[in-house]
């Protein structure tokens, strides 16, 4: 084990865990150091089932994982609803945090544990993988480009997947005292991010959920979505559900240039990712046939983007405990502006799908159509 | 010429003529007979650069093409505003007619042009070009199994180009008083189509404008979308402009499977098109990966879809010529469907992208949100 290693230890043993456990493994900067379950069988068992290193470290409380001193960055994979308590004492011990998505269930939850992490200098990164994979800077590189692209006026993201009858009924993410937000927090959340990165990350003005929101019995969205608004006249809508046959769009379309990608969150492949990118596309003269195909771009990677983002946020972890750099606030920012639009489509849902309008203060406010009209609208010209 | 080719007459020059002047050429059941403009010089240079046969007729009026007693059938490209009189002539002097979108301003003024053409015995179909490429069909298939992709819930629609400074400024299309139903005639047409084709043609319940678009000094819409609601929870939505890159998505999500078609108004080639349809997709164990991907779908076809559709046109009217059968209604029926959520969308605009109830007799309903959301969401669950 190099130096710079930073050992991880993770609470409890989640599904999502397994994966994490071999991007840990894969990442040539982080190692396995422990996990904790109340049960010590099965913390026993995860570590055996998951390549833990013999001389990992096993923990039948979070709290005695947390207090190991050999510990330097923690893993939360637990239900949404425990984030707040568990973050924040993962900072209090001077743990690095790295959470699950979605990171809260709102964003005055999630400040408080931007404030423990900032408090103890603590880094803070959210799990969302995608973010991570080669292929994402790739297609940012074509975003951002203004004479491939051009400026970026509409984006469409779309994550759906058929969730099982078990699924449905049992797990956590159904469950209003457990993963409240449902659909909107497990994959609503992606579809905000890839909105978010695709605009740069400039919050959108206005939200306003789509009517077509589909709740269990006890008020947990299965299925949701929303459009979004900013004031320069782009705009996005996204649809997720638990309802629908898996599937993962991001479709960005500038002024010049239109970005297609299918499998954004989870490749089709671990080590081969592509994307479809066109620009000033066009006729033929008869209009019978595209002057030019869209083309493919393929991006392979070694390391798959689960194991890149381990690595990314022990290199800043690494950097904070041996160089004395501070915490890269990047990440926390991202993570806050997509659960102030995730908690926007939410009260947009429960308003009777109301315009909300987003202020970085977390606070939202509604207007009506009619106004918006007469104030965003009226004499708007090219 | 064969006893049963249907003779065609084309009123006005206009740059889309020229390619149903091929269509109809390759067509093996048609053929050019006469083109009028006001300007015969106008008129003459047309039918040399479009392929007219030595003995075709060149008109110097409308009116006189639409009294030679050889014109069997009658192709309307002549800007909207203008339809409701020609259209409804075409059918009086018992032509048959082929119109081009969007047929008409609003549906009041189609329901003229087929009473027109229902009174006088003649085919009416629109000039929808994609429904005829085997490809649809082939995707409708897919569709439909429900083995292979289950009950449709939910439908993403695109279709945008880059128009040039001298479109924006100039093109009939953005003009009030030729079309002026702007980029949502143009293009959300195609767009509405593919909505409710992909719906198996039921009508939505309730059209939302969503809340971005864009007008022109003279009010003429040039951006714009909506979403789509039915009875039974299958949900839409559809963006059209002129200010974006070239870019015409389908997407269709049903329980059981995924189709995406990225050229499907215009093919990039003219003989070969796919399309992308994913079954029950899912992961691997871990989550790093899919399962399988959506298997990618190859048509060909000798005939280009624009010719496709001459040759069924030509074959309805030989059928009630020759055979003396009747019309067929469905290419009127999906055309007026079309118009009406047209013009929901419109008025979903104009009134402050209120909801907008479709009823069958063309008159719209508004219901503000709260209501909405007490009808048609609080106790549904899954």
């Amino acid at each position: 084990m190099a130096e710079t290693t930073i050992r991880f230890g993770i609470l409890g043993c989640a599904d999502i865990a397994r994966k994490l456990s071999r991007a840990i493994t894969l990442s040539p900067n982080a190692t396995l150091h422990a996990v904790a379950s109340r049960s010590v069988d099965k913390a026993t068992a995860f570590a055996s089932a998951n390549g833990f290193p013999p001389a990992s470290k096993i923990y039948g409380s979070y709290e005695a994982l947390l207090d190991d001193p050999d510990v330097d960055a923690v893993y939360v994979p637990l239900p949404t609803s425990l984030h707040v308590h568990w973050a924040v004492l993962v900072a209090q011990k001077k743990k690095h945090l790295l959470l699950e998505k979605p990171v809260a269930l709102n964003a005055a939850e999630f400040d408080k544990i931007v404030d423990a992490c900032e408090s103890n200098g603590v880094q803070l990164m959210d799990g969302t993988m995608w973010m991570h994979h080669p292929r994402t800077a790739k297609m940012a590189e074509f975003l951002s480009d203004e004479r491939r692209f051009g400026r970026l006026q509409k984006v469409h993201v779309l994550f759906t997947y058929g969730a099982d009858p078990d699924f449905l009924k049992n797990d956590i993410r159904v469950k209003p005292d457990l993963d409240a937000l449902g659909s909107l927090g497990d994959i609503g959340w992606y579809c905000i991010r890839a909105i978010l990165w695709a605009a740069n990350f400039e919050l959108p003005k206005t939200v306003i959920a789509l009517r077509d929101p589909q709740l269990n019995e006890a008020g947990v969205i299965l299925s949701c979505g929303a459009s979004l608004y900013w004031e320069d006249g782009k705009s996005a809508t996204f649809h997720c559900s638990f309802l629908s046959n898996l599937t993962m769009d991001i479709t960005a379309i500038g002024t010049k240039g239109s970005l297609h990608v299918h499998d954004f969150v989870i490749p089709y492949q671990e080590k081969e990712a592509s994307f479809f990118a066109g620009s000033e596309s066009g006729f033929n003269d008869l209009v019978t046939a595209w002057s030019s195909e869209p083309s493919k771009h393929i991006v392979t990677t070694e390391l798959p983007q689960e194991a890149q983002m381990v690595r990314e946020f022990a290199r800043l972890v690494g950097d904070i405990r041996f160089k004395s750099l501070k915490p890269e606030k990047k990440w926390p920012t991202i993570s806050r502006k997509t659960q102030l639009v995730v908690d926007a489509v939410k009260a947009s849902i429960e308003k009777g799908f109301e315009a909300v309008h987003i202020q970085e203060q977390a606070s939202v406010a509604v207007l009506s159509g009619l106004d918006y009209l007469k104030k965003n609208l009226m004499g708007r010209s090219t």
